[in-house]
C-alpha cells in the first residue's frame, strides 16, 4: 500500500488534465481470449486532483476563490435547490469598467478548476497585457461546485447525476458572468473565452450559443467533431499510432504485436500470475484486460503529452516522451521478449524517476465518475482502432454495447445524436462559416484529439492554428524557457488575435455611443 | 348557463389567438377602491381553441397529423416519460430532397396548433411558389402535446409543469426537423421558419441559438424585447391608447374617466348590482376589479386586432374595429352616463352581430393556465399604465407583488432575467447585427405588442419591415380580397427576402459541392 501512495499522482497527474483511462465492462478475474471491452478515451483521469509542484508554487497564480448560487436545472422550473459554483478570480490588472476592461473567462472542465487554473499559465500572463480580470468559473458537478450539499449526494444516483451536462455547464458560465458584470457595472466589458479540451468545446460552443455574452474564443485542442460519424472512428488511435511510428517502426511493430503476446501469456496456466512479475504490478493481476488498459492508457496518455520539452513540473517525463518509450522497446538486448520490451517501455511513462518498485493499475474502475457520465449521456465519442493502420488491438466501436455498459453503470440511456443537434453537426463548418466568428481553434498535430478538432480556417475570423509539432492544449500552458520558436509564434499569433478582437469591440462600442 | 355557451366561443376564439385577460389576484366578492392588480397581457386567451368558420372550411389547408416522442427535459437525463409532440405536415408540393424542396415550419404557439395553422394563410399560401413543404410543430403542454398522458396530468403542479419552457419548445422544434429530416433523406433541404407573437419570438430565437438547423425566419409581430428595462413598461398600453385617441380623443377621455366611474359605482350600496345591469352581466357581478379586467382585455384585444377589413371570418368584428367602438361611444346621446357608453362601445367587441343578450366573464381565473405559467417562469413582461399617455388606470409594475402572484398560484418563483441572459437583452440589437443573418421582424405599429419588438433594420439581413396600419401578425393571415395594398406589398417583400435566403443558402451548397 505504501507504492500505490507514491504511485497515484504520479500516474493520474497531469498537464491541464489529460490522462485517459478505459474502463473494463467486462470479465474481472477470469483470462479472456480477446480485448473488446475499449471505452472511449478520457480527457483526464477519474482521480485527478491538482498537486502543486515546486515550479508551480513559484508561480503563485494569486487569486480569490467565490461561490455564486446557480440554479441546477436551467431549463427547468422543478423545484431544486441551488448549488454553489466555485469560481477562482483576479482583478489586480483588471482595467476596471469605466475603461471597458476585458474579461477573460476560462470554461472549467472535468475536475478541480484550481489544477485548471494553475496549468492554464498562457492566460494568467497575457491578461496584464489586455489590463484584463482573470475568471475560472469551475464545471458543476467537479471540484467543490457540487448539487445536493456533497460529491457524495450529487453522485448517488442517475437523477441526482442528471443535471451534469454541457448545456447546463454553459449557462452556469453565462449567467454567472452576466450576474458579475451587473454588479460590477461592467455590461460594457467584453468577455473573451478560454478553453483547453472539453473546455475549449466548451468556450467553442458558448460562443456559438452565447455570442450576446462573449466575443470570442480560444478553444484549445477542442474535438468538437468528433462525435457520430463526422470523422472516423479511427481517427484518433490511429494518431497515437502515428506517433509512435513516426518515432519507431519497429517500436509501433512490437506494440502492436504485444497484444496477442499478452492474450496468449494471459491464456496459460499461470499467466496472470507471470504477468504480475513481468509488469511489476503490487497486486496480482486479475484480468488480461485490466493490464491491456493500463497499457492502452499510457499510450494515449502519452501521445497528448508529447511535448517538445520535459513536463517535468508536472509530472517527470523527458521531452518528447514517445522518442524516449520506443528508445527503450527498441534498445533492449536481442532476445528480449515483446512483453519485456513493453514493461522497459510503459515504465518511462508510469515510473520515470525510477522511484516505483511496483505499480497499481487502476483500483476502482467502476466508481461512479463525472467523465463517464457525460460520456455515457451526451459525450458519445466513437472510437474504433483499425486493423492497420493502429498499434492497438482491433476494435470497432459498438453502439449496442456501449449502451448497455451506460444502462449497467449509470442507468442512463445516452443520446448518442444530441449534442451535433444542439451544437452543429455534419454541416458545423457551414455554421462556424455562417454565423460563427471570432474562434480560434488551436490543435497540435501529435494530439490524437487534434482529428476530431477544427483544422482549417473557416473564415476570416474563425480560424485554425495548427502545429505539426504540438501536443493537447500546449498553449494554453505556462511559458517556459524551453519553449520552441513556433510555440512562442502561436501564442503570439493568438495574442494579436484576441487583441483584435477587442479593438473591434471596443471600436463598434465607440461608433455607437458617438452616435 | 345558455347564454355561456353561446357567448363563450366568441369572447375567446380569435384570430391566431390574440386575446388577453389580466387574471385578477386579489379581492373576490367584495368592492374595490383601487385597481391595482394588472397582469402583463396575454397574446391568447386560456381558454382559447379553434372553431372553423364557413371561410376556413372552404380553405380547407390539408396536413396529416402525426407524433413525435420527444424528451421531457433535454437538458437533463432524469428519467421522465416521453410524450407526443403532435405535427401537422403537408407535403403535396413539396419538391423533395433530391431537388432541395425547402421546408416551411411554423412554431406553434401557446395552443392548439391546428387553430394556427388554420390561421397562418400566408405559409399556405406561399408553399406551392417554394415547392416547400408545411411543418406546424405544436408547443408542448398545448393542444394534444401533453407531458404525463393528459392535460390533467400535466397541468397537476409546479413539478409537472416544469418542463413548459420556451427552451424546451425550441429544442423539441429542432430535435423534431432535424430527425424528420434524416428519416427523409432530406438534409440538404434548407428550413425556414415563421412565427406570429410568442410564436415569433420563439422563430427569431431559433434561428439565433440553431442557425445550422434553420437557414431564416420571419417573425411576426414579436415582442423580443418585452424583458426587464429594455423598452418603458408602459409602452403596452400607450400603443392601446394611442389606437383610440387617433380616432377620437373624447373617446379616449371617456374610457380614461369611465375608471372612476367605475370604481366609485362598485363603492356604492348595491354598486355591483347595478354595474351588473349596466353592463349586461349574466351573473351578478363579484367584484369592480372582474368587470374592468373584462374591459381592459376588450381594449387591448381590439388594439392588436384593429385591422383595416371585416375580421368576420374569425369573429365578427367590422374594419377598423377601434373606429366603431369610438363611433358608439361618442354617438351615444347627451346625458348618456360615461359607463352607459363604455357598454355601447365595449359591444362592439363582445357582441357584433347583437345576437347576446347578457354576458359572462371570464369564469376560471385562478384555473391552471399555461401562458399564466409561462408568465410566471421566464415570460415576465412588465407592464405599466402610465397616468397621462394612457386611457386605463395608473398602474406602475411592481416585480415583488407579481412574484408573490406567482407564488400564490403555482408555488413558483419567476427568473425576470433569465430570457434576456438567454437569448440576448440590453444589446440584443449588436447580437443579431453581428451574430444574426435572415430574420425579417414584422410589425403593425396598431398593434401594442410592436412596442417591445424590432421596429428598425439591423443589418442587411436582419430587417425590419413596419407597416403604420398594420395589427397583429397581420401578415401571417390568409390573404383576403380586402387586402389594401401595403399588407401586398409587405407579403410581396417577404416573398422576395425568403426567397433570397433559399437561393443563397442553394448558391452556397452547389460552390461547396463543386468544389
Amino acid at each position: 500500500m505504501a507504492a500505490r501512495s507514491l504511485l497515484l499522482p504520479i500516474i493520474i497527474i497531469i498537464i491541464t488534465g489529460t490522462t485517459i483511462i478505459f474502463t473494463p465492462q467486462t470479465l474481472a478475474s477470469q483470462p479472456v481470449n480477446h480485448l473488446s471491452s475499449k471505452r472511449a478515451p478520457r480527457f483526464l483521469s477519474k482521480h485527478s486532483y491538482p498537486i502543486k509542484t515546486q515550479l508551480e508554487e513559484q508561480q503563485q497564480y494569486r487569486y480569490e476563490s467565490k461561490y455564486f448560487y446557480q440554479q441546477l436545472d436551467h431549463f427547468s422550473f422543478l423545484n431544486l435547490p441551488k448549488f454553489p459554483q466555485r469560481y477562482l478570480i483576479n482583478t489586480d490588472h483588471w482595467a476596471g469598467p469605466e475603461r471597458r476592461g476585458p474579461i477573460f473567462l476560462y470554461c472549467g472542465n472535468e475536475g478541480d478548476i484550481e489544477w485548471f487554473a494553475v496549468n492554464t499559465g498562457f492566460v494568467w500572463e497575457i491578461a496584464p497585457l489586455f489590463g484584463a480580470m482573470v475568471l475560472f468559473p469551475e464545471h458543476r458537478y467537479y471540484g467543490e461546485s457540487m448539487p445536493y450539499g456533497s460529491r457524495e449526494e450529487a453522485y448517488k444516483n442517475a437523477s441526482t447525476l442528471s443535471y451534469l451536462t454541457a448545456e447546463q455547464a454553459l449557462a452556469d458560465f453565462a449567467v454567472l458572468i452576466t450576474d458579475l458584470k451587473r454588479n460590477l457595472s461592467a455590461q460594457a466589458c467584453p468577455v473573451v473565452l478560454f478553453g483547453g479540451s472539453y473546455g475549449g468545446m466548451l468556450a467553442a460552443w458558448m460562443r456559438l450559443k452565447y455570442p450576446h455574452v462573449a466575443i470570442g474564443a480560444l478553444a484549445s485542442s477542442a474535438p468538437i467533431l468528433q462525435f457520430e460519424d463526422i470523422v472516423p472512428p479511427e481517427t484518433f488511435y490511429n494518431i497515437v499510432s502515428n506517433d509512435f511510428k513516426r518515432e519507431s517502426t519497429s517500436c509501433f511493430n512490437t506494440i502492436k504485436e504485444s497484444w496477442d503476446a499478452l492474450l496468449s501469456e494471459g491464456l496459460k496456466k499461470n499467466g496472470l500470475v507471470q504477468l504480475t512479475k513481468t509488469f511489476h504490478l503490487c497486486r496480482e493481476l486479475k484480468s488480461t484486460e485490466d493490464l491491456a488498459n493500463w497499457l492502452d492508457s499510457a499510450y494515449s496518455y502519452l501521445a497528448m503529452v508529447d511535448y517538445p520539452y520535459p513536463s517535468s513540473f508536472m509530472m517527470p517525463l523527458p521531452g518528447y516522451p514517445i522518442r524516449e518509450v520506443c528508445k527503450r522497446i527498441d534498445g533492449c538486448p536481442d532476445g528480449t521478449s515483446i512483453l519485456e520490451r513493453i514493461f522497459e517501455g510503459i515504465s518511462i511513462y508510469y515510473n520515470y524517476t525510477g522511484e516505483l518498485h511496483c505499480f497499481e493499475l487502476d483500483d476502482d474502475p467502476h466508481g461512479l465518475d463525472g467523465w463517464n457520465w457525460q460520456a455515457c449521456t451526451e459525450m458519445v465519442m466513437p472510437m474504433s482502432s483499425s486493423h492497420d493502420a493502429s498499434m492497438f488491438s482491433t476494435y470497432d466501436f459498438n453502439y449496442s454495447s456501449y449502451q448497455e455498459g451506460c444502462w449497467e453503470e449509470f442507468g442512463v440511456i445516452p443520446r448518442p445524436r444530441w449534442i451535433t443537434m444542439e451544437f452543429g453537426g455534419q454541416d458545423i463548418k457551414t455554421a462556424l462559416e455562417t454565423f460563427g466568428s471570432n474562434i480560434i481553434f488551436s490543435n497540435g498535430l501529435l494530439d490524437p484529439w487534434s482529428g476530431g478538432s477544427v483544422l482549417q480556417n473557416i473564415s476570416e475570423t474563425v480560424v485554425a492554428l495548427v502545429t505539426e509539432e504540438g501536443a493537447h492544449h500546449i498553449d494554453l500552458r505556462p511559458s517556459t524557457p524551453e519553449d520552441p520558436d513556433w510555440l512562442v509564434e502561436q501564442r503570439e499569433t493568438e495574442v494579436k488575435l484576441i487583441k483584435g478582437w477587442i479593438d473591434g469591440y471596443l471600436k463598434e462600442k465607440k461608433t455607437a455611443f458617438s452616435m
